[in-house]
């Protein structure tokens, strides 16, 4: 039977594979998040997402939604489909068997060692392949999993959560609190996005966080696994001030700590400590060497939830994607702590620049989120 | 002959008289901002508005535009018609006179010794008279005017331009410039909405400026006048730091210079020198004798475009009414000059709250404006 509606657009089906692919906004990695649905004379018969690493690929999913009537059917998938056997057999191959006519691709792999091989599988197939339909919004699908493929590193978001001129505590350190309910619980929902949490001594010994996610505050109505994955916590702690007997050390979810020197205490199982590689000049840990250590581990997206120190660090070496800033209705004033400390520029243009993507009201905070220019892209902005 | 439009609601017309008003926004002060426009068989058959002081009521330019169709006919005013005799006659008279059959008005008179007596010569004269709409909208033109009518003192609008870390400027004092080109230009038409713009010697003697508004980069295409109406420069500078041949004293336009103890230099006839009284604890000037002085002086907006002293001083005591943050897209870091100087607080709800009451895109810059809550209704709000 044929659909009475308008014949939809290759771009129509393409953002219902997105939509798709953000069911596993929260659980995918280390693998990416794929949407893909199945349509044959304009109508739908199939949808599919991956939700979860060692299960089956959206491709799969939507195939089997599809059943005997894929045969002939348009295939639209959020990122190009696997050819080799990895977890689960190649998704390509799967695309094959079922007899699809067409398949339609947003973005191809991004990594350089497989990219393009699922296409030519299909193409040799005798399948006609579409690229390049709505590809930037299948690339924000996976900022994490494309910077992973292409640099090795994590993506890193930086959180601040400051008052309107700028601080993030009084002199005499009160922090609590400076934004409302709903910001934080806006946080809840990128710190499960996120595959770490990473922070610094400094802010475990001042507020013994378990920066977990608690998923009653997060407000999943869109989770989709009975239990919350939890962001691995990363923690910098070079001179070992942290003991074992803080709330994230004893929670039983993993904890990666960074340390320099002879181990001063013992952990639980759930506590890996690795030694921190200093850096030359500074003698403080070298930052590019932690995030190719938490990119070789798999780790896609990084949520920098800091002080104003390890912040600074991050945004002044120029490793920070992106900065979200939930900014509260108040004013705190000259003598409370600034949100960043960065090195004592004698010019504005020395100072880190950045562009604006996003801006909403959360309640009566603000949330401003930036991608941070790079000294060569601010320049070419001029 | 009659309208074949569907009958327009009180709402629509009033919306129509608003607009009018605010061809007065630049150059009404001390009068406040006024329109009218007068319907008959749901037509519009003639509209006005205030522009300058002892220039027509924007009554008396709707009557005349109206001519004789004006018998029979509904004025909306945003404000209550006077019924006293000021440099121009009174306005209710005129209605009276052009026997109009119904009046429409916004809002009373805020000023308490006159409030309803032009309601009340029309409602005698046998004319039908609606109160109370689009009161709320009507307001919003005249927040100077009627500050000034019931408390005796200008409303303050306190100006801010810093970076998205809220420093003004770095540490070696530079701050040319932070903000972009549209939000200076943004400021100018502030400027040329205030009756004066206050200052104080630090700023001065830092940038030297002028202050006044610069016609050609405040894009005026609604300034209706051939003349552009500079504020009132208001200077605070009781160490007498200031010396004459700074650019503002010399440009010929008025200057109001707040010293203490006894005159040290000599200023040109544009700059009228008056002794401050100082606050007994601070012996630095009292802000609340500076408002009344100001009040008096028939000043109904006053931008406050200061350094973090003087604009936290004025936060601090309570004294802002509207709080106006251009904030740019950048980070200057902790080593940055703070946007406000205020106390040492010890608890987060000490500190000045705010509520939001604007935010838009200016460029690459936000401007965000606030209402400060004073003390009682922060308490009230949680």
């Amino acid at each position: 039977m044929s659909n009475p509606f308008p014949l939809h657009s290759d771009e129509y089906w393409m953002a219902m594979a997105i939509q798709q692919a953000r069911r596993g906004l929260y659980t995918t990695s280390p693998n990416p998040r794929v949407g893909c649905v199945i349509v044959k004379d304009n109508t739908l018969i199939g949808a599919g997402a991956h939700l979860q690493a060692g299960t089956p690929h959206a491709e799969v999913h939507a195939l089997q939604d599809a059943g005997n009537e894929a045969q002939g059917a348009t295939a639209y998938v959020t990122l190009e489909p696997c050819s080799h056997t990895g977890r689960t057999p190649p998704c390509a191959e799967a695309l094959v068997k079922a007899n699809v006519a067409r398949v339609v691709v947003a973005m191809t792999d991004p990594n350089p060692l497989v990219s393009g091989r699922g296409i030519k599988r299909l193409q040799d197939a005798g399948i006609a392949v579409t690229q390049g339909v709505l590809t930037q919004s299948a690339e924000a699908l996976n900022p994490g999993f494309i910077k992973r493929m292409t640099c090795g590193r994590p993506w890193v978001r930086a959180k601040l959560a400051c008052s309107l001129d700028g601080k993030i505590a009084l002199a005499n350190g009160v922090s609590q609190w400076i934004t409302g309910p709903a910001a934080r619980q806006d946080v809840q929902r990128f710190r499960a996005q996120s595959c770490a949490v990473l922070t610094g001594s400094g802010t475990v010994k001042a507020d013994n966080p378990s920066l977990l996610v608690r998923p009653e505050q997060a407000n999943f109505s869109d989770y989709p696994l009975t239990q919350c994955r939890q962001p691995l916590r990363v923690v910098i702690d070079t001179r070992q001030q942290l003991t074992p007997d803080l709330a994230m050390f004893n929670d039983g979810q993993p904890v990666l700590l960074v340390v320099n020197g002879q181990l001063k205490h013992e952990f639980s199982d759930a506590v890996t400590v690795i030694p921190a590689k200093l850096d030359a000049a500074s003698q403080k840990v070298s930052l590019t060497w932690l995030l190719d250590e938490l990119g070789r581990q798999g780790l896609n997206e990084l949520w920098l939830e800091a002080g104003a120190g390890l912040a600074g660090a991050f945004l002044d070496q120029h490793l920070v994607d992106e900065l979200i800033v939930y900014q509260a209705p108040k004013v705190l004033g000259d003598k409370g702590v600034s949100m960043l400390t960065l090195p004592d520029y004698q010019q504005i243009n020395e100072a880190p620049h950045l562009k604006m993507t996003d801006l909403r009201h959360i309640a009566e905070d603000i949330r401003m989120t930036y991608r941070v220019m790079t000294p060569d892209t601010h320049a070419a902005a001029g």
